[in-house]
């Protein structure tokens, strides 16, 4: 595989993608940060894939976006923060499909072809006056450098930007990748993300497109916790506009771009650990040598997301007996006698590998250390 | 159902118990508190049933202790604080061995009469010589009135002692139930008990106890959570040793004792989550209104575990719609729009009634807050 990465890249390094931000006031606490964007495919026939969160208590936007992306073909993202339009029933759905229809209406589009994203507080009305003001606001905007205000908009408790770029050489030439995430609290499989968006000018069709996106889910937000609790929000999705004039069709550039897809993923998962809510260090875990991946997956994510492992990292004192403690949570066929444990500890990163010598099932999962501040953060989030 | 509560009283409020406990100082950090008990019956032929952790990475007095009740009939334990004896291989397994036999022999008994359980500090050396010290300056000090101390000695960051007792009629006369238990972190389903003890001078046949205390749990220990982890040393134990004469062998009688039993154990499962590390305050979760009562059990559990909502509460802020977000983990079929959501919160306590109104289908779990106390305590528990 032959890539390359763009510095300071983001969702607009792809050819034909436009973005842009403005700050709508959409919290009642002021910030003045960018809390509304949007991100927009010039090319009409815009394949796109995307998945949502398995809470059943899914928001607005969640249950507008499933139906929206069924059709495969979508122009764009309408995004907020500091409002999850989630637990807001029927009126909540009023305020999403308004905030679509209006920004459809002044940007040329049919309806269906914008998917509307929130984040933030769960169980507040969507100031829809401020979200659409800031549309029209942004719509005239709209340019190639408007990625980074977008990555900075969806952003919620986040403390870091999360972007990504890169090109890939396929065999028809080169093709560009972009991605922005927001991250925090809420994460866990599945899904894994609050919010990630994708966006390439590689042509793919969009049933491929949703293969791609979720077998790269699988080892990557599939496999991140930070609270243990799914979002009513999570969405990851994709776009593919064709733009750079090259298809990914061939076995080998679907490999090609399949294997991208799964380092773009994984190493998003990690930043959005390493950035949980009131973490100091990221905590990747891999289980080795047991007898099945499924097994692996399950004893890996029960030690990332054990509440005691990640007191303890919080205060640096990793030790093996909890480790395994943890892991022995899960109903398996693993054998502690022979399971061997190594602990690096560094000032932001952990990593436990956690060998039991008895297969060659093996996973790695994502999670951070839990702090007091993760505490205060939430006991306070709504104030 | 007849019965009475027995002031101030414990595990050898019931006739034919002796327990005695003293300070062995079995963890390096000194305290004074007693951390080794001794809880004995004095009838030859008492019945005992006892139910342990699932946690795969069991702790050596839960190896030993899964073999020795197979018989049935056990006569008391050996309990330490401290140190839990787990994560310690061959050996650990050699030092339980070592401080039953020689406490055994101090008592005349045959070997396999007694149980050893421990908990506290995992991963770390038993210091035998110290319990064995303990052991033979307890033996000659046991008493009626030992109760007390044996719930005191088994404490470990539990900052109330746990302790019931009470009488029973039956229609053969009356009989007395004694009960200690010990919890704080590490807490969760199936086992959710860290340490349980209950006596009773009805006399029981081991079968019809073993099924007593399993049924008794359903709704109680294994509704608990405290912290997502089941713990390495879990264990629930009850004697019955027939000293007042009077058998539990009628079907009334049966469903009176099985009826009080859920009662003691409840009350002790809601003191544990009180209790919990750092909690400020119980957490009742009760959901209504579902298909089948073990969806009620999944849901009232994931709200009641949900790392948001413990933290929520710990700053007294529940709101609705991060329960239903919480609930809505669960794959259910549960209609969120018609869900009913009442929250209680006292300075000690919260109650959270969640009716979907869907069927018949309900259950009650255990939890409480998640205050910053709990990183330290968990951050710094091992210096």
């Amino acid at each position: 595989m032959n890539f390359q990465i763009i510095e300071n890249g983001g969702i607009t390094s792809p050819a034909g993608y436009l973005a842009g931000a403005v700050y709508a006031g959409v919290k009642s606490r002021k910030s003045y940060k960018p809390d509304v964007a949007i991100l927009l495919s010039e090319k009409p026939d815009t394949s796109c894939a995307a998945l949502f969160t398995t809470n059943r208590f899914c928001a607005a936007p969640v249950i507008l976006g499933r139906e929206i992306v069924k059709n495969g073909h979508v122009r764009g993202a309408v995004i907020n923060s500091g409002n999850a339009n989630a637990g807001t029933g029927e009126a909540g759905l009023k305020a999403a499909r308004d905030v679509e229809a209006y920004a459809e209406d002044l940007l040329g589009l049919a309806p269906g072809e914008l998917i509307v994203s929130s984040t933030g507080v769960i169980g507040e009305t969507l100031p829809t006056e401020k979200v659409k003001d800031a549309v029209r606001r942004i719509v005239p905007a709209l340019s190639k450098d408007g990625g980074g205000a977008a990555a900075w908009a969806i952003m919620t408790t986040d403390r870091m930007r999360k972007e990504y770029a890169c090109t890939l050489e396929l065999s028809g030439g080169q093709v560009k990748v972009g991605c922005m995430a927001k991250g925090s609290g809420m994460i866990h499989p599945n899904m894994a993300t609050t919010l990630c968006f994708l966006t390439t000018d590689a042509a793919i069709e969009p049933a491929l497109l949703h293969r791609l996106l979720a077998n790269a889910c699988e080892d990557s937000f599939h496999m991140l916790t930070v609270d243990g609790d799914t979002s009513t929000n999570d969405t990851l999705m994709m776009f593919a506009n064709g733009a750079s004039g090259v298809s990914v069709r061939e076995p080998e550039d679907i490999r090609d771009f399949a294997c991208l897809l799964e380092q773009i993923l994984a190493d998003m998962a990690a930043r959005i650990a390493a950035d949980g809510e009131g973490a100091k260090r990221l905590l990747t875990v891999e289980a080795r040598g047991l007898k099945t991946r499924q097994e692996a997956r399950r004893i890996a994510m029960a030690v990332a997301g054990s509440t005691l492992v990640k007191a303890a990292l919080g205060h640096g004192r990793l030790y093996e007996a909890l480790i395994l403690s943890a892991a022995g949570n899960v109903e398996s066929d693993a054998v502690f006698s022979k399971a061997e444990c190594r602990i690096e500890v560094a000032s932001l990163k952990a990593k436990i590998v956690l060998d039991f010598h008895g297969g060659d099932g093996s996973a790695r999962a994502f999670g951070c250390d839990l702090t007091e501040e993760y505490i205060h953060l939430n006991g306070d989030y709504r104030s």
